[in-house]
């Protein structure tokens, strides 16, 4: 564990995520500063107040979905959301960083226009292939739980073999499900191939489809379109991971009854706990880079 | 596919699993009369009373759970419960077979007093192994929703290395949860060691329950009593996959607010249609050898 | 680690593996008088003469192989071969266990003939079990030094899923080998689907020889014989596990242009460490059992 | 399979995996012109002077390992050496492809020189992977080789987690070793963690090699120096991978008693064939991009 003694950060919204993360930072010699997280012990200090809670802090960790289109903080313990201003924001020492899970372009614009340094942590490598762990295993849950079948013996496609599709393959094998990787790059066919998964390239997809029990899209482009779902069964099941929208045409698939579910963020859904902890495991190193002393 | 041509039996009550396995049967050449079953058909005749649906078969296959203690027959489709009694099963010829998958003692000597022949099917290797399938998947699909982290990277200790064991604890380590099997054979033990599993002896499991994430019991006997459930972390996990009563001390367990969860019969809950399947493919072997001609 | 104190127990014979076993009883306290063996240490007594390493010892411990069919003394180290004789074993107190690998007819009717206890490690299930791995291992590499091609992808046949059949088709599916089990037993076919494995009845061998890489025999019975070996592609490597004279026709297997090599005895060979390892694993608690105190 | 059909190409040199390529072009509708190969068939026209071999085609593949420092073609066949040098190359047409495992500087600078089009097939990513598993297998076998114990069970660090060191890794484990992932870039090491994999900054290397029973090397770089090599027991056996001149002291090893194999190239040697079939996977898209027609 690296010792962050010295240290004083903030950490306003979030989830159980953040509760974990509270509770890494604090142990590890932080003073962590709270908003709105039921949270309590030594080295935290929860404040009823944003302006309070900002105050002589060095660095600022807001929740992994940011804020929502009305600028107002990701929160499941605050009664009334906290829209987050540049008035607030720009309480925090200039060049201060500010962590985020993901931020869309109101926030990021906001956050540079107050010269604070923002981090976007699901754009890590590192962190995104740890979060492909938890959303492996809940999209696993999820076809578990809409399937009469079991995953073992079932036949299953992964779409895309990035950082999700790797580990999700991985894991649907290891299952002994029947799995597909589909995907368009001869290296990333190469490793499937290594790692003992059939491999298939995207222009072959078309040959797949008749007897599929189960689909995972990780691509983040339409990919399943009409000319696609019409080939499916209308037993098989899709579920899609990739950020919204998603890859799939999901009123084409409503319309030829097949069963579609849109399934973004699932490690804060399926496991916060897990989730908190890979925040935890890499929050501390970028603290200490990026924390001016 | 074995032919069953010329073969005519009766399937009354049941659930998903039933329609499976009616669908198969008549796929394979038998005449399947039914009772209380949304199925039809070519070679499928619906009856709308039962003694009209035994005239004339050679065979009666009841549901897997059988009939509950007031002699009734499992049904998920009937309106009005159906009792099974002498009468009714006296119109099979003498000596005709009688499947079911469990059967209570009331129902086992109700059957041999007539002169027919009863066929338990879960006490068969081949399908206790088969339903060790989807009893893992489900037991997995439980601690999925029930616990905050990922099967990945969790401490798992599954108790007992039978049928179901075997399939629980490679299924976890599969997934790459930390897996300890606790078994009492030395030939067992070795079969984890062969496996990769971490293997204990029964006699060691107090050293083991310090710092684990979720129980697994398979032991039809009382293993997690209280003076083992005192040493367990609160938030440990606790299912008890052993038919009831279980393997669990319930009371104690809540006493001492560690969650445990009795999960007997998942395969018919979680995956009817691959339950069904595996019906499907053990019966007609059975029926051929049974069935006199 | 048991605790040995107190014992004395002879080791006569044998290789690398009785070198490891003697210095894990030394370890735990036992006194070891040993002949042909270079070994030495605290607790370890190395004899010249057979009748002085036999003066006062309570338990005998033979080589894995046992004597040759001359009544020899299997050993490694031995210039002279010794003849295991009454007389040699009538030193013993009477009822002593006499440990031994293997015990042909001979040995063990002579053995028993002066009232000693004699006991076959090999027939125990778990010496079984955990020979099976350095089996496997040892099949797996005599597979790799003769193919030109790699185990991943290679279509591969496990005839018998017993002790050894199981730990090899396991670690050859692991390995991303094709791999086929053929059985008989209904539960053994159903124990290797549950491990995702490709199950096949015997009866359906002849039609998945087409297309193999490379046979793995474990049935100690004339399975690969003329009939089956006319089928095999002439590329097809055969490999037989079974104790000699293993399950091939060797005759037709050359005649036909079919290599085929016996291999018994593999994990004395391949991993002799590891097979000392698992003497020692066992042997102990043999030696608490029936060492009368 | 793509169609080649209408090209027309040399092979010159090679060993068994060339053989298996020419096969494969030729079965694919290709003209193959051969030098120093015995091989022969349909499409295949073996040449005995490389002026003829080089006549009418329209690119030429040269053997995976390419020349030696005297510029001689790498052959397992020929008799005489034959010397690559510029009067021979500029018979094929300019800006035709030459086709090459790797190609020291001074080859690599006479084909460019010529105005042909080098492509190093060794470089590409697809190709790297895919050789990653005979050299995965390799390292195994020779491990299995040289230890007297078995993979399974026993402590193995992998260090680099690049393309080969991925396989070899996921191919430890499976086998059931314990099995440490050394790497610097914490993506790789989140891609470990991933995969069930132990994973350990390099930093950490040290606090690794006090049990350890083989260490695997794919960094080229010294990072198996002498102050790493004192930490290591004098019975553990290391493996280096890496591209001569390996990453290992060897000197230092020596001295210390440590066994240490530098072990390069090993997809030709432990699987000529599977190597083979890989180049035949790669080659024709590349003709058919690079043949100007």
């Amino acid at each position: 564990m690296q010792k962050l003694t010295g240290l004083i950060v903030a950490v306003m919204g979030g989830d159980a995520r953040e509760v974990t993360l509270v509770e890494h930072l604090a142990d590890a010699g932080a003073t962590v500063k709270t908003f709105g997280l039921p949270v309590s012990g030594g080295n935290i200090i929860p404040c009823r107040e944003p302006e309070k809670c900002l105050a002589g802090v060095q660095a600022l960790i807001l929740p992994v979905p940011g804020v929502n289109q009305y600028m107002q903080l990701h929160s499941a313990y605050l009664e009334r959301p906290l829209k987050v201003t540049g008035e607030l924001l720009a309480l925090l020492p200039s060049g201060s960083p500010v962590l985020v899970g993901m931020a869309r372009k109101p926030l990021r614009e906001l956050v540079e226009s107050i010269g604070l340094d923002l981090v976007e942590l699901m754009k890590l490598d590192e962190v995104a292939i740890l979060n492909s762990i938890p959303s492996a295993e809940g999209a696993v849950q999820m076809a578990m739980e809409s399937m009469p079948i079991t995953i073992h013996g079932s036949k299953a496609i992964v779409l895309g073999f990035g950082r999700t599709g790797q580990t999700l393959a991985q894991l649907l094998s290891a299952m002994h499900a029947q799995t597909t990787v589909v995907a368009r790059d001869p290296a990333q066919l190469a490793r499937a191939v290594a790692m003992g998964l059939k491999a298939v390239h995207f222009n072959e997809l078309m040959n797949c489809l008749s007897d599929v029990d189960v689909i995972f899209n990780t691509v983040p482009a339409p990919v399943l379109d009409k000319d696609v779902l019409v080939k499916v069964p209308s037993t098989t099941l899709i579920i899609d991971l990739a950020s919204a929208p998603g890859g799939t045409d999901f009123a084409s698939a409503e319309e030829l009854g097949v069963k579609a579910i849109l399934a973004p963020g699932l490690p804060g859904k399926v496991a916060p706990k897990t989730a908190g902890r890979i925040l935890a495991q890499v929050v501390p190193r970028i603290l200490l880079q990026r924390v001016k002393h």
